[in-house]
């Protein structure tokens, strides 16, 4: 028989069992902690009409979108979590209670060019809050509470959420007449970080075609940094200019005002005038997250302001804010860096029950027990000898091997081996689940991410 | 602007949130019951390469596939788990441990005709454990209990997992000289439920071409039922007269014997001559699971044993033994038959806090203390009046609302109105934490499934 060769498509990600473990761990923490900032659960299809996944109109998108026909349907597999999102809240807006809020963690599509740490199918892990004709500002100001908490869940500190406001740069620009080339400004401000005032300033005047004080203008407001006191403070001076600008003024100091409150400590937020979120849709703030030691990896979780998430859909206003984590790729980058930690168990049973003689009752007894008690239990049932067994557990990383022979049997116990230090005890299977569990609690409550 | 309809293809699930909640609970059992039992979570792509997801052949289910191409790729969409998991070990053999005990939770797709209660995208529930060459026949045994205990932490009590062996089938076909028209009897057989043995009887004799005797021996024996201990001495007498025959009842004996030690009740469990799983590649025990109370709904967890996963990859033998779930449309059966317990909690958060005061501080600094708890928390953010506030969480079902106004602050406590109630206390945060913890730590004990 031809056999065909079991390959997976180069930029699906496919992990062997150990790194989706922790895999698994980041998406319960993340499932957890947007949780317990009140946002519910949704699950969309990956498949949508066509007609309704690009009524947007996709631009670059569009190119990349998995796009087929079933039959006489014209379907699309889904490229992000956002419109899916306005499509159910423009569906069901009838049936919802607003502020709706909601996460969905879910695989998305795209046909980029294959390469390196680029991915054709990835999770996303978004969550959204859509008011009904109008969101309060307050709404904005949570956001930064939710990536730090969610962030330091997952182990990481050395990380800063930046955060600027698009009423701010637009009335900035408002109020220099550069309205039209924000867009042009936009981008090449953008490249600050990576080539400097110096060389912006020229691209400014040779390329966007600005006057050179009109540039220097640009650079000085984009220069504005220091803590969030300082920032607003410089800001002030623009005051009474440009209506926009107040109002985005007013909001940054509203979603700076209460920071503390919300747990998020100063040194892991920062005002950020050169951040814009290139999308037309974010109408107030933005947001970015740097890991402060890893900037080369780009932002980890981005979002913004909108006030129109399903104009193509509904008349309603349906104004929102939300962020996304890049998830797949997060983990691909954290991986590559070394950045998990290795400290938790992986391995798909917490004990390896190995029994030792010919009926089994015992054993499987004993892992039936152990199972009561909620400790993950493997019962080992193949014919093999001892040391075959011992060298599976040792494989499989398992923490605990759980012997059941005859003296076991006579004396109504099992003997637990932990498999990292060799201490072997005779315990009852009562003893024997809590002294796993225990021990097992222990590995794992560390951090996923180890900086 | 012309918009578009949001509308959602027809065969795809998309649920409230209020119902999202509940296959999010089902879901997260069905993770830990896998987990306690030792099995290693798996994520595969949901596209493959079309040559390798089809390289078994497909039959029926080749015509309802999702395949498409993405350039010059030749692409489909899973339709199972079991050919993405007989890849996975093909692929990754050197990598793994055998026996290799994965699950995996994850959305296929069939293009079937829509109809109320079919889907084109749904989840499966799979677990499976691999052998390197051989697989005892005590991991056979140990299915039981894995149905029994998934189903019972659900909350369900009145199933019947019924449990066949091919090679019973098998020896017995041949015992009989009816091999070669062992698939048309078992067809016919399969009807035995709804038509009865009078008219299986006449389909044997008029379809199958049977002689009538050869048709009362297949009646006689799908007939033998009782308890175990009756079943298999009934089977005894078989014994001698076919190989295959012998050792298929030598199987079924050491999957009753244990059944006690795995924690499988009697009650829940019984042999069934009757079922076979149409599939070819089922060699051994063969599962089907019965909510006795409504049979119509058909078996909720089948699956059995096979002695080559992977041919159509590698020559290697891989013998193995899997059940599966099909999670969406249990959920959507038990949904419609209102056994879906509404006991727990739904709503996107524990505790709605209300601030009442222009300064939100003392609000978001309660909301940050109970989350920092765990409470699942939103902050009402929206400016509008108490009625209309109240009236929100009303509609959500949110359990506790939490009262930050001027005598909370000056007190410095939070007001908590148990929603269900009416109740209303002044605690401190902390112990506002601990009293709404508590409350919906017994709201949610709860099983999922009410029968």
């Amino acid at each position: 028989m031809t056999k065909v060769s079991p390959r997976t498509l180069s930029g699906f990600m496919e992990l062997l069992p150990e790194q989706q473990m922790k895999m698994e761990r980041m998406m319960e923490i993340l499932r957890q902690s947007y949780s317990v900032y009140g946002f519910t659960p949704l699950d969309t299809p990956i498949i949508e009409s066509a007609e309704v996944l690009l009524a947007k109109g996709g631009g670059e998108t569009e190119k990349q979108i998995y796009r087929f026909m079933k039959g006489d349907s014209d379907l699309a597999l889904r490229f992000d979590l956002t419109v899916p999102l306005a499509k159910y809240v423009a569906g069901h807006y009838s049936e919802l209670s607003f502020p709706f809020r909601r996460y969905q963690i879910g695989k998305v599509y795209r046909g980029e060019r294959a390469q390196r740490g680029r991915f054709r199918e990835f999770y996303q892990a978004d969550i959204d809050i859509i008011g009904d004709g109008r969101l309060d500002i307050i709404n904005e100001a949570e956001i930064p509470a939710i990536i730090y908490s969610t962030f330091t869940k997952l182990g990481m500190h050395k990380f800063r959420i930046k955060v600027n406001n698009r009423k701010l740069l637009n009335g900035f620009y408002a109020m220099n007449g550069m309205s039209e080339r924000a867009g042009d400004i936009m981008r090449t401000v953008d490249k600050l970080d990576k080539v400097g005032a110096e060389k912006v300033r020229q691209l400014l005047i040779d390329e966007v075609k600005m006057l050179p004080c009109k540039a220097e203008n640009v650079l000085d407001f984009m220069a504005i940094c220091g803590t969030n006191d300082e920032v607003i403070s410089a800001l002030e001076r623009y005051r009474g200019m440009d209506e926009t600008f107040d109002l985005g003024l007013d909001e940054l100091r509203t979603v700076t005002r209460y920071l503390a409150d919300f747990g998020v400590p100063e040194d892991n937020f920062a005002v950020d005038l050169t951040i814009a979120r290139g999308l037309d849709y974010y109408t107030g703030t933005v947001y970015e997250t740097e890991m402060t030691e890893h900037p080369e990896i780009g932002s980890v979780c981005s979002g913004g302001r909108y006030d129109n998430l399903a104009g193509y859909y509904t008349d309603r206003q349906l104004p929102g804010v939300g962020i996304s984590i890049g998830l797949t790729r997060l983990f691909y980058v954290l991986n590559e860096q070394g950045l998990l930690s290795g400290e938790q168990v992986t391995s798909p049973c917490d004990a390896l029950v190995i029994p030792m003689t010919e009926d089994m009752s015992y054993a499987i007894s004993a892992a039936t027990a152990l199972r009561s008690s909620g400790v993950r239990t493997q019962l080992y049932c193949e014919k093999k000898k001892f040391k075959a067994k011992m060298s599976y557990a040792d494989k499989l990383k398992v923490p605990f091997v759980v012997l059941a022979g005859e003296d076991e049997i006579k004396e109504g116990v099992l003997s637990v081996k932990n498999m990292l230090t060799g201490e072997q005890v005779k315990l009852s299977p009562a003893d024997a689940a809590r002294h796993i569990a225990s021990a097992v609690a222990l590995k794992n409550s560390g951090a996923v991410i180890k900086e």
